[in-house]
């Protein structure tokens, strides 16, 4: 039966939603698509409906295809597993947690690999059973702190999550592999340019994964990419330090000296007072031989503040989001802190910190006492240093004294550190870690993660299975998802113009449009005997009947809802003609009555 | 692509789980469809899975083809919507409740009228746009106090909740009317006779509401039907109560009496007593004439048990569960209370109840002030009666004084009552309320359940549409639901027998099983070409290929699994045969290889 538009519950919005930033959002709420319930929480209208069973069905279509078995788990779920993995802890405030009527914990699953893990333990017990690649379409649950864009950040959302259980190595890397292209594959069909990159795997644990983004400006991820083929998450960028010296190549340097340096709390000011003060032979002081000691304050779970600092050369820039990433070990938090830079309350709890002179110390009026680090320094705070601060790398740095600097500070001999953390922006051309060229930035978005999981989840929830040899080997498994509702989103972002939606035929919600633009029975008999002749031949039809409708308004509608192919029953029809119209191009041209099912047809299965 | 046992992530159990008391449950765990993860909170296998999406596909064609359109609501929702209504607070400890990362208050949907109202009115606003139906199959949360049955009574389930809008009571009686005949076929389609009950409405509101019930003896439902026709739950059953008698007839009667009535503190006891003492001259006592004052523990939120009195004939059983549905108004409670018998500590709260003497007083050594009711008694109990207790109707009752009883008290001018309720439990032979003959007792399953809403939830939400006249006026509505995954253990409950499940080919999780039973290439090679056959033909196929299981284990499974049709590839393939297997009948019989498919095809296609 084809969808009539004069009984469809639709209504086309002349006005963007207030809170709506991004094309995506706008017009799938404009067109009738979804409906906001609450932030991040989303209710699908029939037609948008219909565009997510689209989706999930190609992804469903291409998991079957590599083996994967399709099953469904509760979003309910208990704390139990969670508290094994460790994860209801690592989760921080993302996770929505809740208690039943006798007080047990619960939680809202963001994603599933305890209960896999455990639903595989439970059925399987030897290598033979193995390999085993499972799936499920499914709601999950994120308490974003910032739910945004419509359905791209969303709270309450889909995914297709599915996990792959090995006896050994190998088999985690074909598993991976077989996701791999399974989701190039998706998002082919689904008409996503989509971009693997290497990625962080952050609360997930494991080794390698990999993004798939989608570049667009309006992603929320930046990645980097060089000519000869490193492609990366920003975040998951490495930094190449320098050789380090050894302990007697730094004895051999020249001791550390502290100078006056007026008026120079700027890394700008510090270089020119430096090249006026005390100029080098060889080249002009520049920022990246300054050291810059930033205060970062970590907010952790229950609001504490905690401040420690990041040294990083000057003429780079300490990237929150970076360090967030890399962070949370060197401070002995679970899962990834909350970052902001240090306010004036912040620093005035740290009084041996003197703001704009802030250096490590070990020189100077503090003498061999080190300001910074976590043990014996005289602020107690830890010290963490980018990459390129390796040993024998010398600096000029704050001397820990008004208008004072040190030159010739010696790292690993002068100072030391508790951590090394990735911590600086990446940049526009900087060199690939591979050695494979300058990078280029793009801004991206998250269309598919795989991780190779490794066993730190068949560790913690004892999935053992016998190997040929009869003895206990722990599972290694991968995880691998797809945000679906976000993909409906993310086409809609990519495919629409300044009149509305173009949907890619794999998704629309109708294959055509049929548009009644003429007055009288007729042509509604004329617009009825297509669509029942398209609807016949297993096309799905969106019919305008709506009466007291002018043709200029269901024009507009037509090209707000973006189904590819429109037929207009017009004016036309009394010479036996009907008008074709082609959605991306907007161009249209007479069909004869008899010959438009024909010619829809060959568009829509060419 | 067939389905491959070889490879299906599938173990079937021989042993029932531990905690499962009904067939269904015992069969779908061990026959590899479901598996809890928490308590009524299960995980899909993927035969399950089959079986539940075969299900959801007829309940969207039948509610397609009346007209209503899907789409699908959040499962987490903000408090304020249920707020307006009085649901988040009638619900009480049912629903689950939680809050957001700043403190938000959200609830996870047990059903979903407030949001509806809210997206219709959102949208329409005219009598024009009238009538809408709208309806989503969708995973809704109860917090049960007692999870049981497996999937029949779960905490997290699949429904189709659908929701009709219309713009006067001829448009709800249409909307109603096309929900019972589509609930109908659904039930026919699905293999599950249902019987339409009258019912209340509980938590919903509303008028009419009608529940289905399959008919089944692990039921938790009771009905009751006449051979006229009348079909109720029994909480829905309405007591015919006498004539009462005015105030002069009532005065005329003969005055109460106290008597000694030593040791009868039972009913039985009583009427012995009283024909000994006070014999009548027509007809002997009996049970009916006594009038048993029941003390009953109504536990409200927060856990504080209330007692109130429940007066009913000597000769009926008070029914909780009756009560508890009619209860509330009576006792200002919202929602339906959990009531329980008044134990010993419950009743020594109350000094002024003489433990097996009660009775509403205003006799005896009270004197005039009466010992039950809300206000101005002694103990200040609520005084609820049976509806039997009509004004002018004589009794005799406890004196409130050990061993002795009242005779003669005349109920409406010897005492009164806060409340007249439906107290007691209905018997087989009692007379339907219609006069339609004596009702019979049956369990039953509830599969669904159509309410004719009215008003109360667009007035509450303030849903209007401008009518013919250009005039406001508030929608009605009406509400439809099916328990989805509900409905697939029902099926398993009423297909199966004491070596599996025995499903209903509209339902089955494949439309033939395959059983490779004799060894050697040729005889999978025979599987795989018929499974490709049938496969091409587009009937789904599930195939035992598994090596070195034996024939008899085999079998076992194909049996437990319940696929209606089985084709075994055996030692007959040498002579050219295979054999066709009934899962009902369990009748086999020997086919051509050549013809298998065709008679295949015939069975399922018939």
């Amino acid at each position: 039966m084809p969808l009539r538009m004069s009984t469809l519950f639709l209504r086309t919005l002349r006005d963007d939603p207030a809170e709506a930033e991004v094309a995506s959002h706008k017009l799938l709420v404009r067109a009738g698509y979804i409906r906001r319930a609450a932030p991040g929480i989303y209710t699908w209208l029939p037609l948008g409906l219909k565009v997510l069973a689209k989706v999930e069905a190609i992804v469903r279509e291409e998991m079957d295809a590599i083996g994967a078995q399709e099953v469904r788990f509760p979003a309910l779920l208990p704390r139990e597993p969670y508290e094994a993995t460790g994860r209801w802890d690592e989760y921080g405030d993302g996770l929505f947690r809740l208690q039943d009527r006798k007080g047990g914990d619960y939680l809202l699953a963001p994603t599933h690999e305890e209960m896999f893990t455990l639903l595989v333990k439970d059925l399987y017990s030897s290598y033979k059973d193995l390999p085993a690649y499972l799936y499920q379409i499914q709601t999950k649950y994120r308490d974003e702190a910032r739910p945004r864009a419509g359905l791209l950040r969303g709270r309450e959302f889909v995914m297709k999550d599915s996990y792959s259980f090995d006896v050994d190595d190998a088999g985690l890397e074909r598993a991976y592999e077989a996701h791999r292209g399974a989701y190039l594959r998706i998002f082919e069909r689904l008409g996503l340019e989509v971009v693997p990159v290497q990625a962080t795997s952050g609360a997930m644990g494991g080794s390698r994964s990999e993004e798939f983004l989608h570049p667009t400006p309006v992603g929320e991820d930046t990645f980097v990419e060089s000519d000869g083929g490193y492609r990366a998450n920003v975040e998951a960028v490495t930094t190449v330090a320098p050789a380090p010296l050894d302990e007697a190549a730094m004895a051999a340097l020249p001791a550390p000296e502290v100078k006056d340096t007026p008026a120079s709390t700027t890394i700008a000011a510090l270089v020119e007072v430096a090249n006026g003060l005390a100029p080098r032979e060889d080249r002009a002081w520049e920022p990246a031989d300054t050291l810059k000691c930033v205060v970062v304050t970590a907010v952790v779970e229950g609001g504490e503040r905690r401040q420690f600092v990041v040294a990083v050369p000057g003429d780079r820039e300490v990237d929150l989001k970076r360090l967030e990433a890399s962070v949370g070990p060197a401070l002995g938090l679970v899962g990834e802190p909350d970052l902001e830079a240090a306010t004036a309350q912040d620093l005035a709890r740290h009084p041996a910190l003197v703001r704009g002179y802030i250096g490590p110390g070990g020189v100077g009026a503090a003498g061999g006492t080190p300001v910074l680090g976590a043990e014996g320094s005289v602020s107690g705070l830890p010290l963490l240093v980018d990459p390129r601060v390796a040993p024998g790398t010398v600096w000029i740095t704050g001397a820990n004294e008004d208008q004072r600097h040190v030159f010739g500070l010696v790292a690993g001999r002068d100072f030391t550190w508790d951590a090394v953390v990735e911590a600086t922006a990446v940049r526009e051309g900087d060199e690939a870690p591979d050695g494979s060229g300058p990078l280029r930035t793009r801004r991206g978005m998250e269309m598919g993660h795989i991780f190779q999981l490794g066993r730190k989840y068949a560790e913690a929830l004892d999935l053992k299975v016998l190997d040929e040899n009869g003895k206990q080997v722990v599972v290694t498994m991968g995880s691998y998802g797809i945000g679906v509702t976000r993909a409906v989103a993310a086409i809609a972002e990519r495919h629409h113009d300044d009149r509305g939606l173009v949907w890619p035929r794999a998704v629309a919600p109708a294959d055509v449009h049929v548009v009644v633009a003429a007055k009288g029975e007729e042509a509604l008999a004329a617009a009825e005997a297509l669509a029942g002749e398209l609807e016949a031949q297993g096309l799905s039809v969106l019919v305008d009947d709506r009466p007291k409708v002018s043709p200029g308004v269901k024009f507009k509608d037509a090209e707000l809802i973006g189904v590819p192919t429109a037929v207009v029953v017009g004016r036309g029809l009394a010479d036996g003609e009907l008008e074709l119209k082609d959605r991306v191009t907007g161009e249209s041209r007479a069909v004869a009555v008899d010959a438009a099912a024909g010619e829809v047809l060959a568009l829509v299965r060419p």
